[in-house]
């Protein structure tokens, strides 16, 4: 890790010296408008960390061996004035290595411990998954090591739920403690094995949707051009057709469940849900994305002095924060 | 009760002599065609019981003592005979009393035991209520025995999910348990007493809406132009009024969760849901509906030949049912 | 009232003086960007009467006693600058108690006669409303003193149309005038005082929707989590509770009416309307409403110079304005 | 006129010799099944008049001189008898001259007067118009007696409201009614004489879209391809390039107003209102086609025992019946 | 193939004998009504073949040597009689096996020539294809004598357009020859042999979408459960894995091709078309089955005595059919 | 043609000189705000020509001789400075005659030489148009020079597609090329001439609704209030009725044509598409916008340094621009 400090920029005050990482949000290079300096030009930035974002001027450009992109970790030292709020005068700056950096300044990451919540998915599938095809698949799925790494990693959307790193995981794991409530209510029409093994493998996708190594959870080209659903379709498929004497029906309802689990064609799934496996995926998907999403916007009001929310343009919605 | 034998419908056979309970689902005058007996009429009718219907003729209008209409429950005696189908051919006649009549023949009823389903709720009541206010809301509604008997009385709906006697008392259930399930998950940001109350609460309005003296879940007048969200609300509006202090803003939740339960204008809800209580009612209400929706496709096809389902026109598709 | 003086801001000009009372529509806290003085705040503000807004900036924050918050009326002293625009630079301030302000320098007010309507409205009462119970009942509602205020001083929306103080009473008389010609058209069909007392009575859940209180007609808690159809009905129903013997059927009418006059569940209400008196109602709110937010748009258009209004964003479109 | 008589089909009972006129709703020639008739055939008719329809059979064909098809008005003798429903056994049967016919018989006619319509309308442009150009456009349409005459002939609609005839000349007077009454409500926006015009004018296509000669107000081939709203503007074009100096401005505010009056482009208007004359014309249409064809439902009904009317497509709807 | 004779059903008359193939569309065994037969049963059927249907009788259930079911083609002997239209009343019949029949008696067919379409096709690979790796795929494909076969008899639909055998390979032979049109007019920002492709391959899945046994075009499971976009997708990807070196930039656009070409996700494609080659593939799709499918309405009311064709519920519309 | 010299916009550089023509799209009155400048005031504009747009100031009000306005042309004489991005200091301005400017400086044109095709619209006429009343309708269009002048000179649309001048004529070329590509496809059910005359003319109306005079191809009133579908509609109909004996089943087949090409009635056609010419121009028409709406968007990004194009709310999404 290096070692430069770091000062978080939610903490940053006016007046203050500042020398610390930052992420360069948006970079642009502007020009001088006094005469004196007519031709010449300044960087123009954003900065951000987990905390927050900040702006920044480099007034010197050749202070810096290579020119700045979005992206780029940065290490600064400048001082914190204000002027449309506030920015950091850079004096000093280079880049840094990204592979180098404690990501967990730059990315929000799951509260939940993200180990128990890899053995408490181990536990579950030992628990509640006795057919030998499925157990192999799943096996096979988490005994890969760069698997593993990807999937405990990832966010389980960019913007609207679960959006930290260890999401995916912990979307998951509500994923299936939702299914589990469904077999105990229908015990003789869904057949927890299945069930079990697709709420855990239905997201599996969006390990190549989002970007690992970028910082802000960008999409990769296979996300926006195939998306997760077909995405974790074929990775599935790939699993199983290395598995010997997988039964084709439980092929078919594995890749039914993973293509139709947004429940409609509007949303994204080429099919609709018509098993009751699949439909039990898509409602416990629902449903664990939107009470994150509703109580996500809860947190971020949880100090505000009004009794409502800012609107929430994904809910649609100004939510009543008031305690009764 | 009437002590009249009960065959039942699903049951007869061409060529046998009958005589059971029925329920008049139509009934029309009709006229001879034959130039004898031009100017007469007789009884075509379509009878019905819990295990399905029949056509029914009565050649001799006079058996009756007064015209039939839909509705009555009548005692007949008779041939079955084959016209496109299978068809009564009744010789003797008589209306029952409805009161006198075993409705279980007639109307179908929850697999689950009534009694039991209450004695759930009054523990969930004690287990999870602790809030005096709500504590004595709530035993006002269940220590009224008028309300108790209808409410346990009551389908959910009239077609779509919970759609027999007791249904209301299952759906609730059902509702207040994934409820406490979102509890569990969010333990910080919901209030137990509060998401209890307001799911126990969320669908007393039905046993105004459907008709209970009618053997079909009619809709009342009240139904159809007020609605059960409305009606709901007018019954929690006159309990809580009789009690002195209830505190304002426990009412206002409690009105919010009833009238946005349906979660979205289009679905009859004159406010969307902007409480995290209000927004947890909403998805447990839709999961419990939904998932008793598929799952009764599923029991109704449970002996069909085919592997696909009839096409389902609330669903709006035909499901799978084949066994992997 | 207050006595200091009102200089409207429509009217103000760089380089004069002034001395008046403004509404604080927006206060922010900013840092001051000179080294000198880092660390020292002021206030930046716009501020509002009913001819428009302002910014303000109060440089020494000293001159203040208490901070200032959004809804604040104040005096101030200062002089008129140019800086993107105009702007105040306040030397003097102090809070106004609101009581004591005239409100209509501060909110938009019908151009009718508010007394004169309200005699209006008495005259109709008199001339269509026959049965002694509908009689009774809005004599309840227009015989209560603080009921009357409110309703004569509410708009009857917060932006769309009919919004200023005495909107929601001549809101209601177009809506009643309109129902007397449909009266006249299908007199067979149509009771007049039933309809009538409908018309009255559809929007009074608009006085708990609105704060009056509020100088930008905020609206309450209440009206964001019940809205005034179901605070209507409310109204209602408690009116009608302290009059003996009231006919359940009117009742019923009645409640139908204020439940379904937004016509359609997508535009909010629970019920669609299924009686000639609550089509008639729904038709005449929607004719009242519409044509009043066109006019709107003209009249704020009149003296522009293109032929084509701004566009609208509630009419979905620019309207032509030119006479022909 | 046709001098045989008429029977209306409404009255017709079982047993009843039968002479009368009737439309040829359905005409169909049906095989005989029995093996001595084997390669003859016979008439399966409905036959229809404005009472009603009823099933008719011609035994032998050669009683006809010509083949019968849809359309035909015939003189029949028979027998009514019974088989699913009334039939009459036809004797005698022959064609007659539609032009020699009271269609009166056959198609549904307004309850107001014509001719005291037409007067009203004309006393109403005698009153309200002013202006020598849009005088002169009506007095061309409204001194051109093949116009009136199938201006006054001819229905609004073929099945929805207004649907007789005189109907759209009934609902021209309303249109024009209810913009009297918003003239009233907005003096200085609305310019009466303008308004009146464009509401008077608004339908006028549908007379070519409706054929006047059909018994059952068949559309015609322009009016399925090029619709009433296009050919109105069509006529108005030719009437106003007869008149010299006619302004442009006033012949795009009455173009725009045909145009338009359907107020919305997926209910057919290529253009929305964007003048306070076609918002004005728009919405006075819709009123008067909504409320008679709420009304209409209620007049079918009227009868009817239950309190709630059969449910109607157009509204979407059952309505409730019973008088408070 | 069978050697019994084949009369087309469209050419029946009544009185005749008949002795022919048909095909079972509906089965059922229905009870007789006479008290004298009272618990026998006979059969109900319906017959079809390319040149329509039929309703057919067997009252002696014992000339069959087993239960008949929809699907199994027949042998049939009898006479044409009528009741409620015509219907076969059948003497003797046996099944028949269904891979010794011709099958164009039974299902449409192209009128193309079907090895001239693939020649056809082949050729345009040839002319249009250069890169080695796209060369490779195709002729993989192509070269395969199992998927050529399904390829050719498959149709493009099952109802709305193409649906007859070889309309896959017409269909996809004029999707390419608009797309080659499309690269005639962009030809900078077009890439033929790519579109080309992709335009070859778009409508792959669909051999595994329909079951190439049925008589009837009936959907899969894997149809109704993944359908045709997903199975192409997965018959590529495992085309593509066979391919040494295949670069992964050309395996992502054809994959976006496959998935994005219905354009819009309510119409089933998870991903909407976001390059150039995938928009050209969706509208060259689009545009050859609507065309396709306007052109069959006017060839099935090629000879209606009407100027309009009977409404088409696919095109929502009825169609003008009078040449001018 | 005005003599002054035209730098264009997108080549300025601060810190040079500048000595231009350029268009004003933007103009306001600005205040000082400096106070020995109090009441003054100065001109703050945006300036544009073909290559992109700059802001302007003229400090000094008195070297204009009268105010300017929105779409006027200026030639001034200044410097290039830098805030907040380029701008103008203005010396010298005065206003020039706009019939005597280059217009091709300030509005885009198509990359299509404009007589090339016009003469090709003519060989297309002369090839496949034998009807004798078509072609003397076409002829009657094209050798009016006013006429050819607008069309020739017209954008297909503002901003969507084909957003230059020759616009039309391009995109006319295009439609009229996919109708031949149809009539290729299916000649049993297409006549040549009639779909050639209405793909030529179904866009006629386009060269009054666009003001031809106007550098940013504003929309005129009659534009806005009518269309380019009804005024289509209108020119044709003038047209044909300067011809005698045409025939009227032409004319209904070319208005249809013209009134339907939008295809559905929320995309603004009265009437949907119901013959094969109508639906083949329809979908040519949506062919060819969508098509070059597309590829403009590509041409836009063509040397953007990122995979992926700007977001285009248009197409409603970003596109795939890497080459494989």
């Amino acid at each position: 890790m290096t070692e430069t400090k770091k000062q978080l920029i939610g903490n940053l005050k006016v007046g203050s010296e500042v020398e610390t990482q930052v992420l360069v949000v948006e970079a642009n290079l502007a020009n001088y408008s006094s005469p004196n300096r007519a031709g010449e030009q300044f960087w123009r930035l954003v900065l951000g960390d987990i905390s927050g974002t900040i702006r920044g001027i480099i007034w010197d450009v050749d202070i810096l061996e290579e020119p700045l992109k979005e992206g780029d970790i940065l290490y600064v030292k400048g001082d914190v004035s204000e002027y449309h709020g506030l920015q950091i005068v850079i004096r000093e700056a280079r880049k840094l290595d990204p592979d180098r950096i404690n990501r967990r300044l730059f990315q929000p990451v799951s509260k939940r411990d993200i180990p128990g919540m890899l053995k408490e998915l181990k536990e579950i599938i030992t628990n509640h998954v006795d057919d030998p095809f499925l157990l192999k698949l799943l096996r096979d799925f988490f005994s890969d090591r760069d698997f593993v790494k990807k999937f405990a990693g990832s966010p389980a959307a960019k913007t609207i739920h679960h959006n930290y790193i260890g999401g995916l995981l912990e979307h998951t794991l509500e994923v299936v403690s939702f299914c589990l409530k469904f077999k105990e209510m229908y015990p003789d029409q869904i057949r927890a094995d299945l069930l079990v093994t697709g709420a855990i493998l239905h997201d599996v996708g969006k390990i190549e949707e989002y970007d690992a190594e970028s910082f802000n959870f960008e999409m990769t080209d296979k996300g926006k051009l195939i998306g997760h659903i077909c995405l974790g379709k074929e990775m599935l498929n790939e699993r199983i057709s290395a598995i010997e004497g997988f039964p084709p029906s439980l092929k078919l309802e594995l890749e039914h469940i993973i293509l139709s689990h947004h429940g409609q064609r509007e949303w994204g799934s080429p099919e609709i849900p018509k098993t009751i496996h699949a439909f039990a995926v898509f409602y416990a998907d629902l449903l664990s994305a939107r009470l994150n999403q509703f109580v996500s916007v809860m947190q971020k009001n949880a100090f505000a002095e009004s009794d409502w929310s800012e609107w929430d343009r994904y809910l649609d919605r100004s939510i009543y924060l008031k305690k009764s």
